[in-house]
């Protein structure tokens, strides 16, 4: 069987080389033919919106799935006669923070407070409910902290929060949370549902930059109230594939915060944490096959490597590290690799983690 | 950095896809355009006498190894600039049963009786000796039970076993053994070396049918034993990469049959089963890059899949299963996929292989 993935990224090759052992073909679609997939798989190195050669590679293809949310719906692989996993009705909603959002209201999701901003009126009107500070979003296209402000004080607001006009924005009130969780849930094309434990992430600059799982020193009601946000989710949008939903943590309560309708990098620990990968069972789940046991396999930690790989030799003379180098030129900002520390003993995989950590610059 | 590798099979296959996450690339050598290596890396498709295209792509590569033992060491893809590992001296005694059993014998290691043949006199000599059973073997380009004939009464050896004349052959005694086991070794570039724990393993028809690590019920010298002559072949060889040695064990005996200069069947479980795979340390090793942990994660069982592959759906149904499918076309005694299976518990681990070899045929 092969599957079309859109997006040639980290995502996109590990999803791949998940994928071979279940003797799964891939193609891969990006408009960059220096996309780090394209060195592990056959790259179609055009725009999505390009209908060159769709129609013969779609023909080859079981399925179609994709790495990162803001492929444009009207890209022609998403409109042939090949199924296209996670649906595209739940891409349109994911690839909008207001709907997303309205989504979590009608399913009784808590989320923080938001207010749709489409002109300066909205945005003073939003103000005077959340107060100050608040956080004011572009609705779509933003990824990593990108298109995301902090409003401080109504001299913020004077300029619109520096954002451009004309696009829609939503506000949201600013959460003092514990910390921030996710979990990354997986529905089959059969409906069978799966959820891994829930996990702490930690961000600076609004780039993830380490996940550990199992959460640690979690109240017990937590993972089920992860899980049964995520099954109303998975069910009404009759999702198909691996599902990850961002949550900031007050006390015992979750606030749904935001999703990603694909494999999620605080998912990457799956990959030696868990009995089966976040990448497999997305792939088993559009398949229709069965999935696979999302037991964690003792705790792990994952250190996100930013901007340039340490010394390989240096990563891995740490026992138990696990390098996940994604072949991606070096550059300020960008997610060049991974590294996963999975061991029994909670003190020695926090003394690991930063064995990793004190060797990023 | 890129590493080539001769011989386009499973094993390629698999070095590749855990070389991957180490940001390496590949090179398969390989005369068949359906090797199945070829299907996640780049495919040079020639013979490996051939010498076209080497010397440039030579330039291109840090290190040459290979994944089968048979490959002729007059290669030119052997005599090049490039490090070649495991070294070629290692090669060329493995390729040799007599030199194999010599080098046992030289470094004080047991091994069952063994007499060069090479003439129908030589053969009644050696059998004077062996007495019957015996076994019968070319002594080159034998594997998965091929060039192997059990001589059970001098009517077997009238006819020279079934053999043709001309080839040298090696008569060994035949050993009544408790069971067969093996160990995975490896040695760095820079001279460290790790071992595995040990393998319980099941032939059948001369095929590995199954491998179960660490080896059950076994008496706690027996590890350091096989860990001591594998130090020794290291040593003596200057080996680089991991090394696979098979041994018949009585009682607390073992007595060394075969190695393998390579990644080997019987240390697939390490994907799942151990802290580093076995095919990660051998790219570890012939880098000169740290090793990784050896240790066992859990208890492993591992089941080949040969001639054809069960229904997916029937091997992710059970749990706990991971399906690694070489994407090689069906053919009666081939090997064409295995399944791995880890868990905690020894009777669970039974139960589970046994759904396994329940869908073969």
């Amino acid at each position: 069987m092969t599957v079309g993935i859109l997006g040639g990224g980290q995502l996109g090759r590990m999803l791949a080389l998940a994928g071979y052992p279940l003797g799964l073909r891939f193609v891969i679609v990006d408009p960059s033919a220096e996309a780090c997939a394209g060195r592990v798989a056959p790259l179609l190195n055009q725009d999505y919106l390009d209908p060159s050669r769709v129609t013969d590679t779609l023909r080859s293809l079981d399925v179609v799935t994709y790495e990162f949310e803001n492929v444009n719906s009207d890209s022609p692989w998403l409109c042939g006669d090949v199924p296209v996993y996670p649906p595209t009705a739940a891409l349109r909603v994911m690839q909008d923070r207001l709907a997303e959002k309205t989504l979590f209201s009608e399913l009784g999701i808590d989320t923080p407070d938001y207010f749709a901003v489409d002109s300066l009126t909205d945005l003073h009107d939003a103000i005077a409910r959340t107060g100050f500070p608040a956080v004011l979003k572009t609705r779509r296209f933003g990824y990593d902290g990108k298109g995301q402000y902090v409003l401080s004080s109504s001299s913020d607001v004077a300029d619109g929060g520096g954002l451009s006009t004309g696009r829609p924005l939503i506000l949201e009130s600013f959460v003092r949370f514990d910390r921030e969780l996710s979990i990354i849930a997986v529905r089959s094309a059969r409906g069978e549902t799966a959820f891994y434990p829930l996990i702490e992430n930690l961000h600076r600059d609004g780039i993830l930059r380490r996940s550990v799982a199992p959460v640690p020193s979690a109240p017990s009601s937590l993972q089920a109230n992860a899980e049964a946000i995520a099954a109303r989710i998975l069910e009404r949008l009759s999702y198909v594939g691996v599902l990850a939903i961002e949550f900031f943590q007050l006390g015992e309560k979750l606030l749904a915060n935001e999703m990603a309708p694909r494999v999620h990098n605080s998912g990457h620990w799956t990959i030696e944490g868990a009995e089966t990968s976040q990448f497999e069972n997305h792939l088993r789940a559009i398949l229709g096959l069965p999935l696979g046991s999302t037991a964690a396999r003792g705790l792990a930690g994952m250190v996100n490597l930013i901007g340039d790989i340490p010394r390989h030799e240096d990563i891995l003379a740490i026992r138990g590290a696990h390098l996940h180098a994604y072949d991606k030129s070096p550059k300020p900002g960008r997610k060049v690799g991974h590294v996963t520390l999975v061991c029994e003993d909670r003190d020695e995989l926090m003394s690991r983690i930063s064995q990793v950590e004190g060797l990023l610059v």
